[in-house]
Order: structure tokens, then C-alpha cells, then sequence
């Protein structure tokens, strides 16, 4: 059962209206927040909405803040939606002793292993709960919804939208963790989340989901943006896995690689009114 | 003597550039941060500047994470640049212990009272050391310059473009505190940073300073915006005094009340176009 969201506080922005809310989560058995744009053409009936879903150690008050999206977003009357990125206050000891692992880094996935399992289930909170929830508490059209996501919310993004390709009409991602089975971050999540059967990680690794692909499920394809001057790439990233997947099995990509950005949301914000363009012709076909 | 600016960090950001400095300065007897945003044309020789002086508890990061300025600087061609709002670390007893004077809070002037008069030199500090160094550390053209703020920036931005006039070629800002002589943000401020006597006090009150003037000192007009769901309006702000001052000595103003705004950044990143656009014309004349 999911509460009505509680609207913490509201925001005219653009014509629009910035909002942040937290309901009781029954997946997560936590209140969780999660904030909302709506378009000023929100208020002539539901729009499609576009979520995103953050990075490590971000919250859903992240992307509303950083990313510069609400300007075209207003223009372009789509939704903005982004949730927050892990439980808080689930009090499991060590949840909070590193930046990577616990809170504030749910990698988008439900946990099998103790201590994390009672609480750590975003995918189940995020497809079974939050998305639902839209349709029914705010004027979007569930029907058309987009997925991006940047970094371990990247990740979040490219795996929801292939383990769930029936819920999503457009994908995008800035600098995702491509192939988490084999990184350090995605390792010491996995490890963490999953246990130590390798053979359960492949299903949160977009790079393995892509490539057991039979056809492409994004045939109007995917954006991807990474940054040349991020110090996460070599180690932890991996576009070009994601990439050979992708052309393995016919999945239309474009992967732009743009020199001197980094990690971080000067990076994100200036490639964000391609991603809003892209996701507004799907979403608004 | 001012130190060159040592660069803390740096990040592409829409083809140009945008850092973090720290440099020592001899007016406060502290370091000092301030953060400059460069557009791309930067690299073919010197390019306008805006300065934008942020509100009470904010820091030279703010404006350049939340108003989402530099998208249309980049298209325009205009630098940005943003100051700290106080000292920092002089370890004056008191200095942290309200939000609203001390720390973040040098309500740009330079104070004459103790404890604060040492280091709380916003005003010199400004005016006689950083605008020089723009036009020496960086590509910006010392000769065109504009000034924009908000709230207690906003104030900051009135009252030293009033107080400097020969120094800025355009003039802005965002729900100012207009007349701090007669608001409780202003009467604290002045008090501990300027003593008791008031004859003082008006030397810093952009309504005061703009009645004295002999004629309109931005003939091509200034841009005030204001949110009227500021929560701050009725009390603190008192824009329809520096309305009624400007009226009066014939002075152009472009007072525009927005139903809905309130105080914080999605308010401001809703007009930045219009404030952007404003300047570049003025500068780039």
C-alpha cells in the first residue's frame, strides 16, 4: 500500500511548479522523498514525464538544483521526476560508513543479502510504487515516461529500462556505470546487495542485459553523454562495453564523447537540453 | 597587495570554463573565494563580466550551482563571476551565530565597528581588489562590467553600482533589500557592522542613495525582479520604496512583480534569461 505523497514544500518555477514529497513506502518500509517538475501545461491535463535517477551520494533534490532542466522542460511541457537514490533511516549498522555502499547508493536494485534486503529495494520501490504513483497523484500520463540517469543512477536507468522495457518509451544516460559486474563500484554493491553468485549480478549489468538482448528494445535509440576529463571513466564506467553490446545486437546508440568534462553536474547541465529534446520527441510522438 | 588567484578546481561547463579561486586579500586580511565562469568566446580575447553578489548564508558556489546562468553566458558571450558574501575564518566571537550577521552575511560594505571592522571589508574588498584583478587575472574586460545580486546581494548590487557608478555599465537584481535602513535584516546589520548613528547608515540604503541622486545614474534602466510569494517581501524587501525613489529623480526602472515567485533559486533561475539579456545588450553596446 502506498500512502499519498505529503508535499514537503512548492516552488513556481518557469511558469511550472517545483515540488518535493515524501510518502510511507511500503517496498521500502521507510518514507522515501522524491521531488516533481510540472510543466506549465500540466495544468491542461497529464504531460509525460521524464525521471531521473541520481548519482551516488545525491539526493531527489540533486537534479532539480544542479541539472538546468526546468527551463526546457517548462518549454517543452514535460514532467521532471527524481527520486531519492537509497533508503534513509533504516538504522542498518554500517549503512552510512561509506560514500559508495548504503546510504545514498541503492544502485537501483533489490538486495537479497542481510542486512540490506528488509530495506533496500529500489526497483521494486521505483517500478511497483513511485511510477504507478505518478499516474495516479499527479497529472502525468504513465504511458509516457522516459528514463535517464547519471552515473550509478546511469546504471539505474540503463538496467530498469531493459529489465522493464515495456514501462519506458525513451532512454538516456550521462556517464553511466556500464558494466557494474565488472568495476569496483559495481563490485562492492553487488557484493554487498547480492552475495557473492556472479551469476545474479549479470542481471544488474546493462552491458550482459544488452547483449542477451534479441532485439533492440530501443529501436529509436539511446542517448549516452560521457566526458573525456572524468576521472571515473577508465576505472569504473566503461561506455565502450556498453557500446559493443549495443551494436552486437542492433541496438541503435549514440554515444558522445566530449572532450575536457568531467564527472559532475557542469558537465551534465550542459548537455541536458540535448537529452529533454531527445526524450521529448518519444515521449511526445 | 593582492595575490595572483590560485585555482581550487575547474570544469568545462557549455564549451567554456568554470572555476573555483581562492587568493590572499590584503583588504580583508583573509582568504578570499570567488568562482568565474568563462563562455567560450573568452578564449579569443577578453569578454564582458557580470558579478553577481549572492544572499545571506550563501557562498561564492551558489549562484553558479542553482541559477543556471551559464548556458545563455556561454550563448552571449558573458563572463560570470561570483564573490564569497563575508570573510571567513577571522574567528570574530559571535560571527557564526545567526544566519542573518557575520558569516555570510558582510552585507557589502565595510564595517567600522568592532569586532567586525578588521576583516568585514566587503565593499573595498570588492571595488579596490577583486574588480582589478578580473581585468589582470583573467580574459574579462575591466571596462564592461555589470552588477546583479540577490536579496542581501541584491542590496549589494544597488548600493554599490549607486556608490561607484563610473565602475558598471549595467545594473540588476533580484528581490533586493531595498531600503535596509527601514527592515530588520538592514537595522541588525547596520548597527553591529556601523554603530548606532544612522546619518551612517543611509550612506548603504540603495532608496536613500537613489533619492540623492542628482540625475538618473543608469539612464538605459535598471531590472528589479520580485517574487509576491516572497515570504520576505512585506517585511525585509520594500521594493515599492526604491520604485517611488527612482520615480522621482527620474530614474528607468523595470520593476516586475511575479505572482507566485518566492525568495529562493527557482524563482531566480526563472528570470535569469531576462537579466542576462539586459546586461549583454548594455554591455556589448
Amino acid at each position: 500500500m502506498t500512502a499519498s505523497p505529503k508535499t514537503l514544500s512548492e516552488h513556481r518555477c518557469f511558469g511550472g511548479t517545483q515540488t518535493f514529497h515524501e510518502h510511507a513506502s511500503g517496498e521500502i518500509g521507510l518514507p522515501m522523498r522524491f521531488s516533481v517538475f510540472l510543466p506549465p501545461q500540466a495544468a491542461d491535463g497529464p504531460v509525460p514525464a521524464l525521471i531521473y535517477l541520481a548519482g551516488l551520494t545525491c539526493n531527489e533534490e540533486t537534479f532539480m538544483v544542479k541539472a538546468g532542466a526546468q527551463r526546457l522542460a517548462a518549454e517543452l511541457g514535460i514532467a521532471l521526476v527524481a527520486p531519492d537514490t537509497s533508503p534513509r533511516g533504516a538504522n542498518v549498522p554500517g549503512e552510512s560508513e561509506s560514500w559508495d555502499f548504503g546510504v545514498g547508493a541503492g544502485f537501483y536494485l533489490d538486495a537479497t543479502e542481510a542486512p540490506w534486503a528488509p530495506h533496500w529495494r529500489m526497483e521494486s520501490y521505483l517500478i511497483g510504487e513511485l511510477l504507478p504513483l505518478l499516474g495516479t497523484a499527479f497529472p502525468i500520463d504513465p504511458q509516457r515516461i522516459g528514463l535517464t540517469g547519471h552515473s550509478m543512477g546511469g546504471h539505474g536507468a540503463l538496467t530498469l529500462a531493459l529489465r522493464h522495457p515495456s514501462l519506458f518509451k525513451s532512454l538516456s544516460a550521462f556517464a553511466p556505470i556500464c558494466a557494474p559486474t565488472r568495476c569496483p563500484w559495481g563490485e562492492k554493491a553487488f557484493t554487498g546487495y547480492l552475495g557473492a553468485d556472479r551469476t545474479r549480478w549479470i542481471e544488474h549489468d546493462a552491458t550482459v542485459l544488452m547483449e542477451n538482448q534479441p532485439v533492440a528494445p530501443y529501436p529509436a535509440g539511446i542517448l549516452v553523454d560521457q566526458g573525456l576529463g572524468d576521472k571515473f571513466l577508465a576505472e569504473q564506467l566503461h561506455p565502450h562495453l556498453f557500446e559493443a553490446a549495443c551494436h552486437a545486437i542492433g541496438q541503435p546508440l549514440t554515444l558522445r564523447r566530449h572532450e575536457g568534462y568531467d564527472h559532475g553536474y557542469y558537465f551534465i547541465q550542459s548537455f541536458m537540453a540535448d537529452h529533454l529534446v531527445h526524450h521529448a520527441q518519444l515521449l511526445k510522438a
